[in-house]
C-alpha cells in the first residue's frame, strides 16, 4: 500500500503467482460453494468448465490475499526505510467482476492490479478513493479473472 | 435451482440468515484478507469500520453458501417429487458488487435474491443467462451487501 500522493494511473503492481490444488479448490467449495463440479474431479469434467474447477469467490480470495501481502510487503520496506507506513482502508465495492475462464486444479495464476482512477474522497478528507483493474492469468497466457476494484487510500498530509 | 422455463423477472428467493462470529471473521481473513481490521477487534475499532470487520469476500462467500444451501433444498423437493432436478452452471461474473456497510462480529446478515433479467444464451442453446440481484440486510433492516449475479440456468428442453 502507497499513499495517495503516491499513486497515478497506469502504475502497474505484479501481485505474484498462486497455484490452485484439488485438495484446496474442494476445501474452499466445502466450506462455501458447495457444487458438485467444484467438489469433484469427475463432476467437473462433466460440467460447462471441463474439469475440477476453483469458485469464482475463491479465486477473488486468492487475488485479495496476494494484494494484501504485497502491501505488508511493501510496509515492511517503508518501515526499514523509517518512512510512514500507508495503512489502506475499507473497499467500497467492485465493478465488472468477471470470471473469463475457468481455473482449474494445477493451474497457476499470475494477479497484477494496475490503477485505473484516482479521485479524492468528498466526505472523508483524509482518504482518496483508487479504482484498479486486477485481473489473473494463467500459464497458458489466458486472462482468467477481471474486477475493477475500489479502495480507500490514505493520503499522506490527512488532507 | 429452477429451470430457465420456470423463473420470471421479479421472483425473489429468501435465502435464509447468518451470524459472522468473531472467530469466523478472524479465520477467514487469516486465509485470505489478512487486514488487520479483519483479524482484530481493538484494530477494528480504530478503523473505517469501527469494530471487527468481515471481509467482503467473506460476505459474498457466505451469500454464495446460502443461495447453493438453497438450491439443494430445491432440488431435494424436487428428488421427493420425482420431478426433473435442475442443476445450475457456472456465473460468467458479477457487476456492481457494493459493500455497503461494515458486517461486524455478532451481525447476523439475511440473503435474499430477485431476479433481474432473463436471456436465452446465444451460444448455449441448453442454456439461459440469469441475472439477480443478491443482497444483504443486517439485523437492523440496513441494507450491507448487494450484487447483479449472472449465471447460467439449464433449460426444461435443452433448447
Amino acid at each position: 500500500m502507497r499513499f495517495f500522493e503516491d499513486l497515478q494511473v497506469g502504475q502497474r503492481r505484479e501481485l505474484g503467482s498462486y497455484m490452485f490444488t484439488a485438495e484446496e479448490i474442494k476445501r474452499f467449495a466445502q466450506q462455501f460453494d458447495p457444487q458438485r463440479f467444484h467438489l469433484d474431479e469427475e463432476e467437473g469434467r462433466n460440467s460447462l468448465f471441463g474439469g475440477l474447477a476453483a469458485s469464482g469467490w475463491h479465486v477473488g480470495s486468492v487475488c485479495m490475499k496476494l494484494i494484501v501481502a504485497d502491501n505488508q510487503r511493501l510496509a515492511e520496506i517503508a518501515r526499514s526505510r523509517g518512512e510512514a507506513i500507508a495503512v489502506g482502508g475499507p473497499s467500497p465495492g467492485f465493478r465488472e467482476l468477471r470470471w473469463l475462464k475457468p481455473v482449474l486444479a494445477g493451474d497457476t495464476i499470475t494477479f497484477s492490479s494496475e490503477i485505473d482512477s484516482l479521485r479524492a474522497s468528498a466526505s472523508r478528507p483524509q482518504w482518496g478513493i483508487l479504482q484498479a483493474r486486477n485481473t489473473g492469468t494463467n500459464q497458458r497466457g489466458e486472462l482468467v479473472f477481471s474486477v475493477l476494484a475500489s479502495a480507500f487510500v490514505p493520503r499522506r498530509n490527512n488532507g
